[in-house]
């Protein structure tokens, strides 16, 4: 095997899947990165077995031929190596590869290419194809908002779900939700997947090329598929049932309450300073046209903070988890939020205003 | 006690003296800023016994007074208020601080001003004044070199040293030395002071708004301090005996070579990344207009780099760890730098081309 390219355009390819080389070494093969030449074109593949990642680069191929480079050192290397053209010659046979490039010549170990596992092939159907910019939104609003313990594994992922005219993306940790919809131009069949976080970032990370960046999505029975410009990220689909999400969401509500997003993301991580980080507990007193934030640490002291809104309805006093509030007031772009608050023991609902698509959910907490 | 000043002011003033706050809790109150309204200007105070910062900053004092505050609650919330003037009214007796700004309002509590240990007199005798930016030299160009565990406290420290009409730094781990000396217009009484590189470092950082940028050097027995445009740095000596240094600089070289910085740096980077972190060893090659670098890591393979260098005596193989030789090309500035060496078992020499007052020495490694 011998191909040679722009350092630059190996670095990208190496770049795009490195995230799903294994970190773990139980199974050796998989801390590489499977490099295959073929004609004017190189592809390089990596997996952990729950996450694939492969991609084609433009090269020179000299021979062809396959081989798994230990994907750390490889990544380094090609890295830090000067903007000139790369070559790389592979003994299969001894198992060695030379990577040269201006005056560095590095020789490092190889490991057979039959021994890396191969992606499943898409054995599903196509089951949406969706603008890339849409996409990463649609994982941005909701991602955040999915359990980081895998006590619970079906909770740490988000839901990919059709429903007639919409695609939705919804995820949960028990005590916040966030769904985003975004109305499809055709019909479709229902079904849902519950994909794991880390596939969803990384494809939402990917960089097209491509004048229109779609990325398409095929699902399988236990593989979701996200192909676009190239690149194509393979994941296992996490087994489990999702909750069902519909009935947590309020439908209607008591008091609504308008207020410019930045001055109540400020005025909320500023309540929340004198707690411990994710358990800070933000007390929110409603009435007229402004919104009273405090937090109370016994040991440490009393933040008092005012947020100027507009308000139809009752007035209120309401506690939740200053992180649960910051995280969504951080994710939106909108400058004007809507929360719309039902009592002090019911859900309440955070959205961007005059959004009807984007819902959060946030449970409210007891203080005395 | 009651002042007020603009956040920004505050902000600064905490931030320089931060550094010295404890992070342990051993003694609650040394994780405190002493805070002291005077006519005018506040005092700001901070120590974890081996470390005190001190400065004044301009407030509008409405009520003299002083107290303490924790020292991460009060950074935290100062540097999150929105760009106003900020009100601090403590009552001393209850022990309670009422910070304002804006619509926020935080009420933490404070410890007593008594308790808070004071900074050590300057007993000593002004020992040198320098310029602000060839301190900061001096200190980067040695301090890196310093032993990072503390089994040998006296080199976990920088050797100050003045001696008839040079100012020097030292710092060695004893497998490298650094050494950096300037002219003094002045002639010294030879002194030495052990001085614990958190206390340079910090002293070192520290930007001066006065036209004339100057540290003022005072030694005492037990203690040194730094003090530039109203910040004063106080730090304990390290107590022992540096080792006697002079005697491992080599003072004649039978290969000299001449090589550019950055391709030299470069090219140690690349032949050390098969290694693990900090123990790869570099081989080098002197031979022509030529230097060999390699590295050969039996599980994972061998690097192999040239530079171009301008060569003097005997051709040369010898061997470095790779991350002693990085530290000093990174650190120095000069476009070339200088290798003097005698044999393959004796100290290196490495310094910038066309510099006398800067020596770096580095013990070879033995290689088969």
């Amino acid at each position: 095997m011998h191909f040679s390219c722009p350092r630059e355009t190996l670095h990208q390819g190496l770049q795009t899947v490195q995230k799903a080389v294994s970190t773990k070494t139980t199974l050796p093969i998989l801390t590489g990165i499977l490099l295959e030449a073929g004609e004017n074109r190189l592809r390089l593949l990596a997996t952990d077995l729950e996450l694939g990642i492969e991609c084609f680069i433009p090269v020179q191929t000299k021979q062809e031929g396959a081989i798994v480079l230990e994907g750390r050192y490889l990544t380094e290397i090609i890295r830090r190596l000067p903007e000139e053209e790369v070559e790389v010659t592979v003994d299969e046979e001894k198992k060695m590869a030379e990577i040269r490039c201006a005056k560095s010549v590095f020789r490092v170990h190889a490991m057979p290419a039959e021994d890396f596992p191969s992606l499943p092939e898409n054995e599903g159907d196509l089951l949406l194809r969706i603008e890339l910019p849409v996409f990463r939104q649609m994982v941005k609003e909701t991602s955040f908002a999915v359990a980081l313990d895998d006590t619970r594994p079906f909770l740490t992922g988000v839901l990919l779900e059709l429903a007639e005219n919409v695609v939705r993306m919804v995820a949960t940790d028990t005590s916040r939700l966030a769904l985003r919809q975004i109305a499809a131009g055709e019909t479709y069949q229902p079904v849902q997947a519950l994909v794991p976080t880390k596939a969803l970032l990384e494809a939402s990370r990917q960089v097209s090329s491509a004048e229109e960046e779609e990325v398409e999505i095929t699902l399988g029975r236990k593989n979701i598929t996200f192909e676009m410009d190239g690149v194509k990220i393979v994941s296992r689909l996490i087994e489990g049932q999702f909750p069902s999400y519909q009935q947590v969401i309020p439908k209607q509500s008591q008091t609504k309450v308008q207020a410019q997003r930045l001055p109540f993301l400020q005025a909320a991580e500023r309540a929340s300073l004198l707690g411990r980080e994710g358990t800070s507990v933000v007390k929110m007193q409603i009435s007229g046209d402004r919104m009273i934030l405090s937090a109370n640490v016994p040991e440490v002291g009393q933040a008092h903070e005012e947020v100027a809104i507009a308000k139809e309805g009752d007035d209120l006093e309401i506690a939740f988890n200053a992180r649960f509030l910051i995280d969504v007031l951080r994710t939106l772009e909108a400058p004007e939020v809507l929360l719309e608050l039902t009592g002090v023991h019911s859900p309440g609902l955070v959205k961007p205003v005059s959004e009807e698509d984007y819902t959060y959910v946030i449970m409210p907490v007891m203080v005395r």
